[in-house]
């Protein structure tokens, strides 16, 4: 393989051995995170633990090889694992559990084959139809979903899965039949986890630790919990007073298996794996293109597409959950000093060690500390602050982002995505619809026009000169006819109409035919139409027309000045 | 009712006495032609024929009442009650025919019902999302499957309903049962009508006749026909050699009844009214624009959905099948003279009196001759010199009118249309995804700046200036992105960047975060980021933002010639 070079090599080149050292602890790092969080986010998804952990351990290896973000943290993400719950109890209700976790490794190789196709055909550009505010709202809305998803988990209630609503008002209703001892366990994790963050680094800071080793300390913590909240169980015997705990997990490292590519599922599944796809990547490029900014590296859209690709497909292989990039897990990594992704080759050989040799010790670890786990890591998605901006600067975009956060809770994970991302573009097709137009005059002797309702002008007794500030397209060509007619209408002395294409790069085959028309019917009554400013590709496909060829002869004007000279002569 | 006034009393007035005998002529003429026709597209719809006949008489009454088109002809149109046909197919499969005949009244009803509240809400503008393109395919596609599905009537063969490849494969290797009576009279059929076009007329006017004359006498052709071949089956027992003929046709008028208020499908037959509502809205309003405009009169978007969706309405209450101008028959009607819609009334007053007194002289009216009359109608339909010149101006716009053609002609006419629709605005999208942009420079000493590859101009040797030939939004944010960090990773000694922004009429919030995060970018790099020629609306909304109110200050400038001035200074 001459021609080609594995990203981590030349990541390493770059680097130079002084990086080793700090690829080391942040690999150390993010293994700690990493390791409830696997269980954790296999459990959101309705699955082993031992498939987070196979998450953790294979797929960051492989993007290792192929990536070009150097501290993007492969793994199980919390969102991806909640898609998975809801494709699979869609899919597969009442069958045997090994039915579910077969279409758990559908799910990841389709998702990995639908990722690698996009990146061979140069697709990455596809996701730039999830808009910021869409992606948002969904993001918000799948988090407050996946709170509500815990809530069995943190407080012993056997609540049946729905829509959020209905989880909250069941748990409310049945509050009384809650588990005292499951709600101590997640309610003090949760509280402890909290104070993990912000509270612990500034008490330790303030106690004279530096702030990288405050900050590491407090990463330290979740594993703390786990082990402390599974020390506690076992000596308490959990099992005789009802706790729920993970139970038996089988030691050992995933063993490579295709036997799901016979398995049932796979057209059905393939809608939940595009959807899947698209959002674990868009959230990997979103938090691997901050964290190359902030080094001035770069982000090679289609090559994430392909390892990312790459990444799912190996977990499927390894009896794995889908995978993506996950966000507070990368920042964790690069604030750990992640240089390249030899930190994500440490942590894969350190949960590999834990599924080789400790996984017996999770015997009593209860569920509802990773239902805790999981509740404070997803409460970073939620974005109130940025929602507000976002509806402050764009009521429509700020609809959007609402409309898609209650889809979400309401209508489910999937239909709640759809619904946003088509209703960002319908609006942004109803926008382009109804153009801006402007009636403009001459800013006495300089040659601008400008917009006679904003500025001083001068305009010519028999004509109508007009801007449209938009495309010219099927969409708005009945719009703009009906405004230039309206204005026509409005004064009948006017013999020459003048229209400034400086903000249209595009005449589409309706609005031609448009414009042919109203041309047509301006003549018979009298009515010259000219163009100005017209962009040369547009000039360029206009000229294939007679319409074109036929007002280039001499009511097509370099500028409106010159039409405007034109119609004074 | 003193503030309402009836559209057709204005119009009366508007035309003054003069006009009376015009319309007369003009309601006969139609009425000849719509009396077979009408018969003809019920039995197109499966349904039979009264329903035709009673959606030729009160609809178009109703639609004279209210309408703001002088000259259209309301009534059965082709491709609708190819729709109907289609939706009550798969509604009704088995059923008996009384729940299909309520089937048809309910997608009228529906039809009229969705037209009207479109009326109320002022969305007429909603069919602009259909593209010139679309429907130019959506036609064509929708006339050669009606030809198709009329095989059987012409050639006696018991074809299946299908798609049109399979009915013609079908057709063809069953040509050997053809029923030769039938094939005669359905081949004869069409053979006339087509000469009774221009052959005729031109034969006509040569033999001194004036046009006028010339071109009534071919109208009353399709009417020759229909009683000719009625007498010939007649007189030869039809029935003993197996010809098909129109039946028992029950004499009178439409009795009023909201029976099917209470029948099956009212749901289910909800998608299927939303399309034929779409394309009977849009046949309608495309013809009535064409048609006013000869006259220099106008049509209101909103009150011919109001007027169509009464006429709707009111067929599904009279008992008959959906309704909308059609196309050739207003032209008819147009040229027949007609100045106002007392035309539509003389031409439902004698369909009525068809209805009333001579339903049963069309007892031994063949099969074969509707069929060859919806042959030679439809054919009209097929624009083949039409779409040669959409796709010569725009491959993407062509595609989607071929596209939307084989769809429908392989898929069926609903699916057709829906994915003749996505595909325009995907193709839209796509489109402004991939935004045009140039660097620019000034054309030496003149203040207008250029692109550099296609004009001799200076350039500053560390400033960039680009303009964005686009609306900035979600979709294209990544790509303006790219664009720029292209540029401007090129020429490593650039210090300032200009964004020339009079193309653009709108930035989204997910393009403004962009723009934040690349300033931000740049500034650590030591380039300074500026705006130029931002349009008013823009400009009033970056002011609400940080970002907007930073660059204010001394980077937002009025032209790019000024912005050139600062950074020379």
């Amino acid at each position: 393989m001459a021609a080609f070079d594995f990203a981590l090599l030349k990541q390493l080149r770059a680097e130079g051995s002084a990086s080793r050292s700090e690829d080391l602890l942040a690999g150390i790092i993010t293994a700690i995170l990493l390791v409830p969080q696997g269980m954790a986010y296999a459990m959101l998804a309705g699955l082993p633990p031992e498939m987070g952990l196979y998450a953790s351990i294979v797929p960051p290896a492989v993007y290792a090889l192929f990536g070009s973000s150097r501290a993007l943290a492969v793994g199980p993400v919390a969102v991806a694992a909640l898609m998975v719950a809801n494709a699979l109890t869609q899919h597969y209700s009442g069958e045997d559990q090994s039915a579910v976790f077969a279409g758990a490794m559908i799910l990841a190789a389709e998702t990995g084959l639908i990722l690698v196709l996009l990146g061979v055909l140069r697709l990455g550009a596809l996701v730039s139809f999830i808009s910021h505010p869409v992606l948002s709202g969904f993001t918000t809305g799948a988090a407050i979903l996946i709170i509500t998803s815990q809530l069995k988990h943190l407080s012993g209630i056997g609540l049946e899965r729905g829509d959020a609503l209905t989880t909250v008002a069941a748990f409310l209703q049945r509050l009384d039949e809650s588990h005292t001892p499951t709600l101590l366990f997640g309610i003090g994790a949760i509280v402890l986890l909290m104070l993990a963050r912000k509270p612990l680094t500034t008490l330790l800071t303030s106690a004279g630790l530096s702030q990288r080793v405050a900050t590491i300390t407090g990463r330290t913590v979740p594993l703390v919990i786990v082990i402390g909240a599974t020390v506690i169980a076992a000596l308490t015997k959990a099992d005789s007073y009802g706790l729920s705990v993970v139970g038996d997990i089988p030691a050992g490292l995933p063993v490579p298996s295709l036997g799901f590519f016979n398995a049932e599922g796979w057209a059905a599944l393939l809608p939940s794996a595009v959807l899947i796809a698209l959002v674990g990547y868009v959230e990997s490029v979103s938090v691997a293109k901050v964290l190359a900014a902030r080094r001035r590296q770069k982000i090679n859209a289609n090559q994430e597409l392909t390892a990312l690709g790459f990444s799912n497909i190996a977990a499927a292989i390894a009896g794995a959950m889908p995978v993506a990039g996950g966000f507070s897990r990368s920042v964790v990594n690069f604030e750990a000093g992640a240089r390249t992704q030899l930190a994500a080759i440490v942590t894969a050989f350190l949960v590999a060690i834990v599924a080789l040799f400790f996984t017996g010790w999770f015997y009593f670890l209860p569920d509802a500390i990773l239902a805790g786990i999981i509740v404070v890591a997803v409460t970073q998605l939620i974005d109130i602050a940025g929602a507000r901006a976002i509806w402050r600067y764009d009521r429509a975009d700020g609809a959007a982002l609402i409309t898609t956060a209650m889809a979400v809770l309401i209508l489910g994970i999937e239909s709640g995505l759809v619904i946003g991302i088509v209703l960002s573009l319908a609006l942004y097709l109803w926008r382009t619809s109804q153009p801006h137009m402007a009636v403009l005059g001459q800013v006495p002797g300089t040659g601008h026009f400008r917009n006679v309702n904003r500025h001083i002008v001068d305009t010519l007794p028999r004509a109508l000169i007009v801007r449209v500030d938009e495309n010219l397209y099927f969409a708005n060509a009945g719009a703009v006819e009906d405004y230039l007619m309206r204005h026509i209408n409005a004064r009948p002395e006017i013999n020459a109409v003048v229209l400034l294409m400086s903000a249209v790069s595009y005449i589409d085959a309706s609005a031609l035919e448009m414009l042919e028309h109203l041309e047509q019917d301006l003549r018979a009554s009298g009515i010259t139409m000219h163009l100005a400013e017209v962009k040369g590709p547009v000039m360029d496909r206009l000229r294939r027309t007679s319409f074109g060829q036929e007002l280039a002869a001499d009511r097509i004007h370099l500028s409106a000045k010159s039409a405007w000279d034109t119609l004074t002569n």
